[in-house]
């Protein structure tokens, strides 16, 4: 079995009081000196790994380096949820990919504040260590990888301002860590196994240009900005190293580069990522090589689950390893420990008092639901949702995640929540007359009690998607589809007429066929939501919340599985690679960022009162009626003297659909403009240039949104509201008596 | 022979002196009622068709109809060039393709002045007539339509704004027209010839929208907004009815509706349009009936080009245009005259001095100089143009128009231009060693001839695309890409490895194959450019004339025709149809709008000068230094309380190419907004988010121009210039001495 911390310094007290480590007024590198310095060469071998021995001669205990808490306190070797009472269970938040939907900092530093904090009283009661193995923060680039759930999706940028707030709500903002994060996979690690290609032999050849501006920000924030107590080497090689033997990324980057030696922070491998170096590499010829490689190029604990020796022991008997390396790496994981406070009296640790009734609070509650609602996306809706349920109304809730007992909604890395709410349970609470029916995953099953449930309903609520079956840790995806047993079985629910709302499990799949559905009226995207999926589901369904999420990662189209391999690690577009994230890929189903309301929002926009405009229009036709000019100032800032044509679109969504892309709306040739001289023109528009025509044939000014934009390409976009109501601006003649009225004489 | 107008009542002077017609100080109405009601029916039966007789016994003389000036004084019935000397030629402006490209509504106005004055010139000297079956604005929807090159391109609101000016150019804002223009062809008519189907028998079926919203338009300009002199219908059907005996169209829309009664305008029929209506649309049964319904329908004038009847004298004869109509009909002519002039005295007649010095003169020289100039479009440039030329600088002149002598630049509808300066001549006005080459149009050739030419010289000059015997009247393309002889001989060229720039002429082609070869430096696009193509093409290349043109139409990927059939003119997608123009279609090779410049325009800017900004900066890394926060605003102007997600999205093409299409830059959730509330945010941003990373990982600050992009899909678009220089955020450590530095222990 695995370590247990429930002998945890915490509880146990290191009873070697004279050791400068139990010294509160020592700095915590002279505290963690001290302590290594008392070891014997044996004693400190044995606790290099993430099941370390700990030293009885001392008093210093057994330590587990490897607890998990990506989404709240997980199932995990250093975790140890009691089967029931107290710690038997810890809030269940969504999952990072959820919990990044929501673009909201604030609410992931609360939610890791309160996981940091049940952390912290797992920990308290010897029931987790004081260093958690979260986040995931490599950047989810291809569709296809089977941990991109556990992150905060496709973007850098989002996924460093994520781990900033949630760094320092684990981490806690006292001198004394709450606990210890542990970001990882540092670097380059995004594949698990794709086309006999796995991760633990991979060599991801990367561009040092990608390198710096794709997949090392998130790690950037981490070391350099946050000062993170904890990074984790991944199972890759990059550019031909691999990662945990990797001087380069370890010290020449990590610790030099973004200076993260300010605290003696310390690296722990990914488990076995060490043995891999030579089993699955072969970059070196055994353990004993391995471990010395590791640990000198930076490595300070090595993780060896599953049994699997990675012989440090060996190396520092055969001098791969030295003293002074063995000393440096013990040094750092105490220096960790020193500061989370687990060397210190219970008085003098800001967290030591947190405890069984700091776990599943009111607050962890609301916000684990909060947390749930405000990562949902909603991706279609014809106007059925929100939805006002009748009295006696009936409702289908179909599918494999309705009443699901797997813990569907957990997605991955989750613990024990202290319940699970599920959609049926949530609809069962409205007090609705709910028709349940089970549904398939990948397999086709029977379709009749699903088909039966609908028919005797009034709406149709299906919970599809994908789970933690067809993406996981291990597991990458094939295809980016819907499984074929879903989309059957939607096509026999469309028949039936019946409005159908989608609310789908999982990363993103193409949903093309469910867009251009029309039967389907609504699809709430939720990914992993946690345990409180069924009612955060709910409570936009009913429009007691309003859903405003938006997609942390692209919506590729099914095909794009075939256009480039997992394993080509280039974000750019090439003949061999359509591009990757938004960044690069123009081609999305939906694209990143995208997501509906059920209000409209209009940002900063002048506003056009067009019957008060119009009433001051003395022309005959409405439609020439000059609408109020636009400014342009044109600069050229180039070396070449010479004219420019300013041109204007303008676009809306108002009137009659569908809308146009775009229709032109003014131009103006500006004419021998030299370098450096700047020229204002103002494009006139009338107000006949903004309206539509309807079906009739009637010239029809709409209230709402505009845009106007400049050039093209375009290169800036002016957006306005008209109000005053739908205007006529001409009404077209009927035509005559003889059908089309265009009659013969 | 067709008519000769040189016996035209300008000259030789209606003699009937007694009659109303010639008394200046009745109205024109009166005037023109008075000659009808002087005429015998037989005399007005012969009246009602182009090639007019006149009436001897009143001294009313033979008039033609039918002439024409597209893009100057145009061979036509009747137009009669002099053999040489005076009258033996006018100027050739380019054709309404490429003026319309200037997006220069004064250069229209100011060239169609010059066309009308040449015009009334001829006219005053009986060698055309007063009115002129120009312009061509039916809008130019499918790019395999032959006569697209006639029109001013794809846009409503583009032909709209060029007729106007046009009008206003060829008319004259006198009392008396200087010429009377003809807007054609009325309505719906954009195809010739395809898959079977001929435009004297084709039934286009338009919605009321498309028709209102697409169609009608340019129209709409002419009779409404502009009260042109005169109205063509056109060959085809709308929607069951031939447009010639459509009443609805012309009764109910063009003259009630659109009130163009306001003068007695009248209506001519394209040529053989009435014979259409039983022979081809099989409408009605024969020549009699065919005319009684246009007359009565609203046609005025039936043009009866080659030879066939229509039958006028039956129609009335058998009651089907009754005396009423056909007095109507010639009310409406005489007072189309009356107006232009035809029955005053010379010194009455504001334009009657217009002679021979009148054309050809310097201004019109000039101006149809710059107007083939303004038209070009440059569609690529890696920075070879403008082109320098040094001394012994050999240039390859190759291609089938390079020194056409078949007036291949001349387009449509020409006339015979003073003279005729082709890209050959043009290149050795400037003294350069030319070598130069005849092309291939369509069928593949000896390519030994321009090889040499090319291998003789130091860049290659290739002057290909396509002519009028590829698109023209009566000529539908069927494929729009380039004719694959002269993809040939690029190819051949390009093998050579010297620059190759590319002039094109035609409309557009799908010119994918050239903007993906490297070696094709440039490619200018001149439609047709008219007699002085040759310089206008040298004054762009040599930087006498920066090019500042934009494409009036869609350059169609090669597959477009395949996607939807000609006769379907329906203008939005569906499943049968992947809409068309830009307004519809967004799968353009290159735009609508499209054009390169030799210089660059930013518009309307804020500036922020970063070195400035970032001297000001305390923090210890400068990507972190905060760039000046974004306001914005957002109003929900629904109905229910939501939050909503603000996003930004950089976007540059600063740096290393190539450049994402847009990064993430900035967002934040704001919570509870509710109905009608207006909430402000300040975006955040910081130095780094602009930033691009080098090929060797240095996070550099290009100078520049930046967009920030608002919410996805984009609302608004704000941008903004950096200047200060590129400064370097972050340089990127090395990678060590073992190759990439992550070397083995």
């Amino acid at each position: 079995m695995w370590g247990e911390n429930n002998s945890s310094a915490l509880n146990s007290r290191f009873d070697h009081k004279n050791n400068t480590v139990c010294n509160i007024n020592a700095s915590p590198p002279q505290r963690a000196a001290a302590l290594v310095a008392a070891m014997t060469m044996d004693e400190k071998l044995v606790n290099l790994v993430d099941h370390s021995l700990g030293a009885e001669r001392l008093g210093l205990p057994k330590y587990d380096w490897w607890s998990e808490a990506l989404h709240g306190v997980a199932f995990s070797p250093g975790v140890h949820f009691s089967t029931n009472g107290e710690f038997s269970s810890a809030t269940s938040f969504p999952n990072p990919i959820t919990l990044s939907a929501a673009f909201d900092d604030a609410l992931v530093e609360a939610a890791a504040g309160i996981i940091g904090s049940e952390a912290r009283a797992f920990a308290n009661a010897g029931k987790a260590g004081l260093d958690f193995w979260t986040p995931n923060i490599n950047p989810f680039k291809d569709p296809r990888w089977g941990r991109g759930l556990e992150t905060p999706g496709e973007d850098p940028l989002r996924i460093a301002n994520y781990v900033k707030h949630l760094i320092k709500g684990l981490e806690g903002t006292e001198d004394t860590r709450q606990v210890i994060a542990t970001c990882k996979h540092y670097a380059a690690y995004d594949l698990e196994r794709w086309n006999g290609v796995v991760r633990y032999a991979f060599d991801a050849i990367v561009s040092m240009q990608d390198l710096v501006e794709y997949y090392l920000p998130p790690f950037r924030q981490c070391a350099r900005d946050s000062n993170v107590g904890s990074i984790m080497c991944s199972y890759n090689s990059v550019n031909g190293t691999p990662a945990c033997a990797n001087s380069y990324l370890m010290q020449t980057v990590l610790r030099e580069h973004w200076g993260w030696t300010k605290d003696n922070n310390y690296i722990v491998s990914d488990c076995n990522a060490v043995h891999n170096i030579y089993a699955d590499h072969h970059w070196l010829k055994n353990a004993a090589q391995a471990a010395g490689a590791a640990l000198t190029a930076g490595t300070d604990n090595v993780c060896e689950a599953g049994g699997w020796s990675t012989d440090v022991v060996g190396a520092y008997n055969q001098s791969l390893a030295r003293k002074a390396v063995v000393d440096k790496a013990l040094e750092r994981q105490y220096e960790g420990l020193v500061r989370a406070g687990y060397f210190d009296p219970a008085q003098l640790d800001p967290y030591r008092s947190l405890g069984w009734s700091s776990v599943n609070t009111k607050k962890a509650d609301s916000l684990a639901r909060q947390s749930a609602v405000d990562g949902i996306v909603m991706l279609k809706n014809d106007g059925i949702l929100p939805m006002r349920f009748g009295k006696n109304q009936s409702i289908a809730v179909i599918g494999m995640w309705a009443n699901d007992t797997k813990t569907r909604m957990l997605g991955n890395y989750n613990g024990r929540p202290p319940f699970y709410r599920t959609p049926l349970y949530a609809a069962q609470q409205l007090g609705l007359k709910v028709n349940y029916a089970d549904g398939p995953v990948k397999d086709t099953g029977n379709f009749t009690t699903a088909l039966n449930a609908a028919k005797a309903s009034d709406v149709i609520f299906y919970f599809g998607g994908i789970d933690v079956s067809i993406e996981s840790e291990d597991l990458d995806r094939t295809t980016i589809t819907w499984p074929e047993s879903q989309l059957s079985l939607l096509r026999s629910l469309s028949a039936l007429g019946k409005p159908i709302v989608v609310i789908q499990l999982g990363t993103q799949v193409d949903n093309t066929p469910l867009l251009n559905n029309n039967i389907i009226s609504a699809i709430l995207w939720t990914g992993y939501p946690g345990m409180y999926g069924g009612p955060a589901v709910f409570d936009i369904i009913t429009g007691a919340k309003a859903p405003a999420g938006r997609l942390p990662i692209t919506q590729y189209p099914g095909n794009y599985t075939t256009r480039v391999p997992m394993t080509d690690m280039d974000l750019k577009p090439s003949a061999k690679n359509p591009g990757r994230t938004y960044k690069w890929f123009d081609g999305a189903v939906q694209p990143f960022g995208f997501g509906l309301h059920y209000t409209n929002f209009t940002r900063n926009p002048p506003v056009f009162q067009s019957n008060l405009l119009l009433a001051e229009c003395m022309l005959p036709h409405l439609d020439l009626c000059p609408f109020p000019p636009i400014p342009v100032i044109v600069t050229n800032t180039g070396s070449h003297t010479s004219d420019f044509v300013a041109l204007a679109f303008i676009s809306t969504t108002q009137g009659p659909a569908p809308h146009p892309i775009k229709e032109l709306a003014s131009y103006k040739r500006l004419r021998g403009i030299a370098p450096g001289q700047q020229r204002e023109v103002e494009l006139e528009m009338r107000w006949g240039d903004l309206a539509r025509v309807d079906g009739n044939g009637n010239t029809v000014l709409y209230s709402g949104a505009y845009c106007l934009g400049l050039d093209v390409p375009e290169r800036e976009r002016l957006c306005f509201e008209v109000l005053g109501g739908d205007i006529v601006l001409d009404f077209w003649p009927k035509v005559g008596g003889g059908g089309n009225g265009m009659v013969r004489v």
